[in-house]
Formats: C-alpha cells, sequence, structure tokens
C-alpha cells in the first residue's frame, strides 16, 4: 500500500490508476470502515482510502481535538484491506490558507435531526467530500448507513452537483449486542459501554412496531426517547423519517427508517434502521 | 460537430476524448467567444462548448427572458471554429427538480462590485459551473477577462475546491472603438452605441493617471463616475482593485485591475482593464 500525503502526487498516480473506489474515513478504523474497503475492493481495480480528521465539520465545544488518531494501527489495517492507496493529507495540504472559502452548500436538509445539534457539520462534510472527490477522481465512493443522514447528503449532492460518482451505501457494521460500531465507542466508561445498546433496542421496538401495522409514529418516537431518558440518557432526537428523502413520514409510508441521537455521559451516539413494510 | 442534449450522452463521448478544453457559453456568440474557442482549440485534443443560459445566476427583473438566443449561428460560428462537441442541454437536463439544492457558495467577493447589484449573481454561476464542470470534466476551461469578477470567482473556487481543472484567462475582444464585446451590447439603440465607448475611454484614464504614478484611487474613480453621469449613464461603480485577489487596493499596489459597470438606458454594460506599474 502507498502513503501518499499530497494532492500533485495523488493526482500523478490517479492517471493510471483503472475504475477507482473511494472510502473517505477519518481514521481509527473498526470493523465497519473495513466493510466498506471489503466493498469497494470487490468494485473497483483500484482502492484508495483517504484518512482526514476535518476541522471544519466538527462545531465549538465538539471533540475534534479529542477524536482518536491511531495511524500506525489504521495501516496495518488498510494493508490487510487489500488497499491500493492511502490518502494521508496534513491540514496544510487541504486548508493551505486555513479558511475554507467556498463551501458546498446543503439545502434544508443540514439543519434538521444531527443538523439541529450540530450546526455546520453537513456542510463541513459536503465541502471536504467534494475536495476529496475532486481530488481523488473515483469512480464509486462507498459510505456506510450507521451516518445515514450524512449519506443522504452526500447522495443527494452527486445527484444535484452532477459529479460522475456512484455512491454505494454499505449496511451498519454493529458489535453482538446490536451496538453500532464507532469510533466514538471508544469514548464509553465500562458500564456506559453496558448500557449503550438500549439505543438499538429502542429503535428495533420502533421497527417491530411499525412491521406489526402501527403508525402513531409521534407515541412510538416519544416511548423511546422516554425510555432512553429514564436510563440516563440525554436525548437528541427519535425520529421516523422517509428512507430516500428524510423528509416528515406521512401515515402508509412504505419505506422508512427510524433515526435517533442520544448522549451517554459525555458520548454521542446516533443509530438508525430502515424499515421497508 | 456533435450537439449533444443529455448528460449521460456527453459522458459516454467524454471516455474517448483524450485532453479536452472547455468553453462555458450563454450562446450569442461573438468574436470574444471565439478568441476563447481559438485558444481552448490550440491547447487541447478535443474542444466542448456549452451553451446554456442559465436562470440561477439572473436576479429578478434582470433580463433572463430577453437574453438573445441564436443557436443557429452560435452553431455555424462554431463549427467554423473547429469545435468538436457542443453541449446544449435544456433547463430539465441540469435542473430536473427545477430548483437546484445543493449551491457552491463563494465567500464574501460575491458581494462585492458587481455582486452587490447582483445578489445571488456569483453563487449561480460558481455552481452552473461546478455542474458543466462535473459534467464535461474537461482538463482546461478558458473564460474571458471580460468578466473579470467572474474569472476570478472562478478560478478562487476551483483552487479552493481542488477542482483537477486549469483555468485559461483569454483577453477582452474590442470593437475598433474600444467598447468591449458583448451579447447585451445588442440591446444599444444607435445614440447609445455611439455613447457606450465612454467606459472603456474611462477606464483607459485611469490606467494611464495609474502609470503616470497617480496614486489617488478615490479620485480617479470619481472623475471617471462623474464624467459618465454627466453623460447620461448610471454608475454601479467604477474601482481600483487589486488584480489577483480583487481586494481593496492599497496605495503602491503593483498590479491593479480598474473595474466597472454602469447603466446606459436600460442596458447595463461592464468592463475592465488590468494595469501593471
Amino acid at each position: 500500500m502507498q502513503v501518499i500525503r499530497s494532492i500533485a502526487e495523488l493526482r500523478a498516480w490517479r492517471r493510471s490508476a483503472g475504475r477507482v473506489a473511494f472510502v473517505p474515513t477519518m481514521g481509527n478504523l473498526h470493523a465497519g470502515h473495513l466493510a466498506l474497503v471489503a466493498e469497494a475492493r470487490q468494485r473497483a481495480d483500484t482502492v484508495v482510502v483517504s484518512i482526514f480528521v476535518n476541522r471544519l465539520q466538527f462545531g465549538q465545544g465538539e471533540d475534534f481535538d479529542a477524536y482518536p488518531r491511531t495511524f500506525d494501527a489504521d495501516c496495518a489495517k488498510l494493508e490487510a484491506g487489500g488497499v491500493d492507496v492511502l490518502f494521508f493529507p496534513d491540514e496544510r495540504e487541504l486548508y493551505p490558507r486555513i479558511k475554507q472559502d467556498f463551501n458546498v452548500e446543503p439545502p434544508h436538509i443540514q439543519n434538521e435531526l444531527c443538523g439541529a445539534f450540530r450546526p455546520g457539520h453537513f456542510r463541513g462534510v459536503a465541502t471536504v467530500v467534494s475536495k476529496l472527490f475532486n481530488i481523488v477522481q473515483p469512480d464509486l465512493a462507498c459510505f456506510g448507513k450507521k451516518d445515514y443522514q450524512q449519506l443522504h447528503v452526500i447522495r443527494a449532492m452527486v445527484d444535484d452537483l452532477n459529479m460522475p460518482i456512484d455512491i454505494v451505501p454499505v449496511d451498519t457494521g454493529r458489535a453482538d449486542d446490536g451496538l453500532a460500531l464507532s469510533s466514538r465507542n471508544g469514548y464509553l466508561s465500562a458500564d456506559e459501554r453496558a448500557e449503550a445498546p438500549r439505543l438499538y433496542r429502542n429503535l428495533a421496538a420502533i421497527r417491530d412496531a411499525l412491521l406489526a401495522g402501527d403508525s402513531n409514529y409521534a407515541a412510538l418516537e416519544k416511548t423511546a426517547c422516554d425510555d432512553l431518558a429514564a436510563h440516563g440518557w440525554r436525548v437528541d432526537y427519535v425520529e421516523i423519517r422517509q428512507a430516500d428523502s428524510l423528509e416528515i413520514a406521512h401515515v402508509g409510508e412504505p419505506r422508512l427508517v427510524v433515526l435517533a441521537a442520544a448522549r451517554l455521559g459525555k458520548t454521542r451516539l446516533i443509530d438508525n434502521i430502515e424499515v421497508t413494510r
């Protein structure tokens, strides 16, 4: 595996790479990321992974500085996963003037769900992913369903700005007890880790109720919020939405997604389940 | 010359095109556009021109509906200029949902100079040029210096979003009396056409004064504004700026540009001159 740190070098290499699949990450790789790599590996001649902790998508008071950086361990995992090129730029390579002047501005969905609690987050995601796409020029890119709203924003951006890239969604990796794999799970204490699967259990309970014909979305959401709050969580949201558009779901909608974000101690966890009726 | 109207067809053709130069236009082509085409022709295996009158960059009350559409004459000129492909999409091809959801948002310069009088204009330009770049995937693109602020915005965007495209500036084409070639010159009455070169003459007078060592930018700007106003123009601005950044110019700045926009009757004309001391 080649490690490339400059944009110029990556572009020079890119010209002879054939069909390229791309997996953008912030590092601290777990089995969820490696599932993205495996999917990419199956679909292209060449797999490029990037590791870049993107300051632009972290808000004031969020965990940019604390975000785990585990470069050596990440390299070993990517090497084992058959990755061809790791693009690992420093901040000056991607933000040479410190400030990013041009931004890719998503529509109103950027201010809903997680966006309501993380102002500017999805603008930062859309902008850095645009930059990485322009640098790597992949034929396809893999994104996890774990970050469902992010996946939605990226797919909509690619469509709306006519980017010549196929976006491939990959299922969420989970621990045996259902907890979605996430770098932020590393922040949890032992007690919090034991409590954490409650988020998924509540989403699964809503899924089961929906599949059984319950259409009182508001009541289902409230039951989950109450259960989480009763066990010490601070809930940002639990919402049932249309799976394709992430718009508010109406009764009878066939393809739904249940999304949640909640805080356990200092750790903010997110998860979601798709429900097709 | 092939005329291609769909994105899918253009992308399929693009794969075997070699080094591609791109000239985006709104049609109604004059010698200024053909100079862009000639420059493109010199620099690449293949030349793609687009004609698309982009609603997104016209404001309320501007001339979107009146903007001249002269497709057959344009085709003949492009054919004679050795263009390989004309991309001529209709509005549904570029804006299938009518509304553009994701926008490329330029920094504060979008609200200065012409941007102060055309709110949203440069966002519309940056967004449609991004879309066209993503569709055509050119190696280089030619833009006229006539639209100096637009050229600045596009160059800064390409740099800041890491687009893999060389931007080639091309000198402004002029009539014998100095008037910059523009589709909007066609709106002028015979009397207005005779008056129109005064804009260039004022810019040239400022250039000559700057080269002679005059550094009282405000006085030079005011003299030009007053002369234009005295001859029936409504002046939007005459400004001396730094050529590279378009920021406010300080005394002693070596590379300047003098930019102006003013209205003669219903027609808004713009022009500029670079000055290197």
